[in-house]
């Protein structure tokens, strides 16, 4: 019913056919992307590509009150610092110089592309004010890298990762002193990288105009709810991603179809869904994060750290997911093995029955690592120990402590990027 | 990774949880935003209900040029016409007294939830000036019913669908005279009510604030594309939409994801997709409009309409699509059966190599009824009839004229509905 403005008589549709020569489209669809950007990097002709180095600095006249932690969160409205970044792109012209400038509205005609077709996609990070006075970022190279696959994967425009990791950075650069004061260790804020299709264009296509901007916000900690995270697993007639689609890209489009059963579990006294995928039941995510679970395999007796595999490309790549897992693979070897494979529902509830459910957290950005205490599923309910101090399994919670230490500087690690901060 | 501002210590996630009760989330969800709109709209309290009749006018002092057809696409930009019609809602407050006010851009602050996680739904309809210099919509009622099914299903708000039908019609008292004038029978422009949610605030969850916009833009004729349209089936690693999904509902989320392989496709000389769904290679929909395919059973010898079932909801529910099948049943009844069934493109192949293809056609209010003349699938082409002209098949040019007759007036008919104008 949607109209596509390109309409089969331009010159792009009377090119020949290439015969019976089969032709497959997704990947060619992504190789050209991928390498269209990455031709302009390397030769700075026309399009211009996204260049940090050209960043201009509007700074705001009138700095706004840094809110403690008690008052960010009373209103309705996220908090962002004094500044963002912003970016516009058009297929003919590539990419603008970046700015820096006040935090304020954006503008978009009631036509604009996002709007409508959901041509958006977006990252999460966090930047933390360490106990040695340091503002550090974790592996935002992760999060750069991801948000081009996604942008790539929504018809928007590719970029130098490395180009959008230094315009974070020179965001905090700026706004970190003042909104992650230093006498206030183990602070933090929430950056929000984000690409939108802006032209001003009905019509299902790609965008020809899109903005990238970059905002630091407060967000309220939810690590650590009071007797762990709860979950109820997803309707049976609704399912977040599926194979062929893009669950594991970080685009809107994975987000919105997924708050209605958020929301009414939600009202249930439950904290998230537990996405489940296909007849078996195989878990998923957790809400918008990834999902584990420590159980003892029922042949070998030995501990493992279960959680869905990255190759069905049904859930996001998470950084927090690959960081937690590749340290236990070195700081647990010998004590839990680590296993990425498809699990079902069934096994959760089994291991459960058999004494064999050992602990459950959720990763993310949002959730750092959270304790999952207890799922709900059609009808059986499953309690997860929570620990001796009722806050986290015993691996939960040294996973937790290990990259938290990493985040706030207690331990010197290549994942903790240093911010250079205006003195 | 995403956040999610609720966090567990919220007051409703203290709420019990009602012991083993299994809950089906889904349709609970559904069921409370449903009735909370029709609740809205019996008694008129707090929050309140979209209220067509208090629709304010605030017109323009600067009316724009009327471009004609040849014009109205030279840009890269859609041209509305000189006003639109919004109306923004909050839970608390409910639907704000909607304005017809000139067309102009949107200010969204950065963190509004539209931009980053796809809570955004459509309709496009068009209104037409009739060959007798009425005006008239197309089955409003079907546009604006779909409306609120999409604007419940991503968790944005309800309101009565007759009320929206005034706004669409108020609009076009408003502009039509002007840009569709009574000189210009067979001219049309295309109305595209949108819902966003609105609200700054990061977070995965649903909307507290939301905007509903009316527009009406030109936009280019796609039913008769030289040659017909050309499709190519999708890639194997890619799904449009899927069972336990939103494939039904008008969302961006349907969109965007949709576009990588639409854009190769037409690099290559095709004009859509022709979507498959499930190992079978199920045939789905055609870019974004529904597919229909006319063949001779390959039993009975009879000549069938078959295009893919409602109920699994993998399809959009499409006004024309509706209209042509309802008219091929009372117009047809004899000469075609209409069988609405999952079939499969190995189905459409046998049937191209055993003469029974007799041709094909794509439904939706951007391409209306257009002919397809050849479809490419992994190493096979199969060329389809265009009739003697060359400009579609008979039963998809008898359908064409029918609905283009009760469109355009020459045929009174109770799905034209007429827009009272003012003179």
């Amino acid at each position: 019913m949607a109209p596509g403005a390109l309409s089969q008589d331009s010159p792009a549709i009377s090119a020949v056919h290439k015969g019976d020569q089969d032709i497959d489209l997704t990947s060619s669809a992504l190789e050209h992307k991928l390498s269209n950007g990455a031709a302009a990097a390397a030769a700075p002709a026309k399009p211009q590509q996204l260049d940090a180095s050209k960043l201009t600095y509007n700074l705001t006249k009138s700095p706004r009150p840094v809110p403690d932690e008690a008052h960010a969160f009373a209103g309705d409205e996220t908090i962002c610092s004094d500044h963002m970044i912003t970016a516009s792109w058009s297929a003919a012209a590539g990419w603008s110089a970046p700015e820096l400038k006040p935090y304020g509205p954006l503008t978009l005609m009631p036509t604009a592309s996002v709007l409508h077709y959901a041509t958006e996609c977006f990252e999460g990070l966090k930047v933390y004010r360490g106990h040695d006075g340091k503002l550090r970022l974790f592996r935002p190279d992760c999060n750069a890298a991801r948000m081009l696959m996604s942008s790539t994967r929504i018809s928007l425009p590719a970029f130098p990762p490395s180009e959008l990791e230094k315009l974070v950075i020179a965001l905090m650069a700026v706004d970190g002193p003042r909104w992650l004061p230093r006498d206030r260790p183990g602070a933090y804020l929430y950056l929000r990288p984000t690409i939108i299709g802006t032209n001003a264009q009905l019509g299902v296509q790609a965008p020809s105009k899109a903005l990238l901007f970059v905002t630091a916000s407060f967000m309220p900690r939810m690590d650590a709810p009071p007797g762990g995270m709860r979950l109820h697993t997803s309707p049976e007639d609704m399912v977040r991603a599926w194979v062929g689609g893009f669950g594991y890209a970080k685009v809107g489009a994975n987000y919105g179809p997924s708050l209605l059963a958020t929301a009414e579990a939600r009202s249930r006294g439950f904290g998230q869904i537990l996405w489940l995928y296909g007849p078996e039941g195989y878990c998923t995510e957790a809400g918008a994060s990834n999902f584990f679970v420590v159980m003892r395999n029922a042949a070998t007796g030995r501990a493992e750290i279960v959680t869905a595999p990255l190759d069905d490309r049904l859930i996001l790549d998470g950084v927090t997911r690959r960081s937690a897992l590749q340290l236990a693979r070195e700081r647990l070897a010998g004590e839990v093995d680590v296993v990425e494979r498809r699990y079902t529902i069934d096994e959760v509830l089994q291991a459960d029955a058999e004494g064999r459910l050992i602990e459950s957290f959720a990763s993310g950005t949002a959730y750092f690592i959270c304790p999952i205490s207890f799922i709900h599923h059609r009808g059986k309910d499953v309690k997860i120990g929570m620990g001796k101090d009722g806050k986290g399994g015993d691996i939960t919670l040294k996973l937790k402590g290990w990259i938290g230490d990493i985040m706030y500087g207690n331990e010197q690690h290549p994942w903790g990027v240093v911010v250079p901060e205006e003195q």
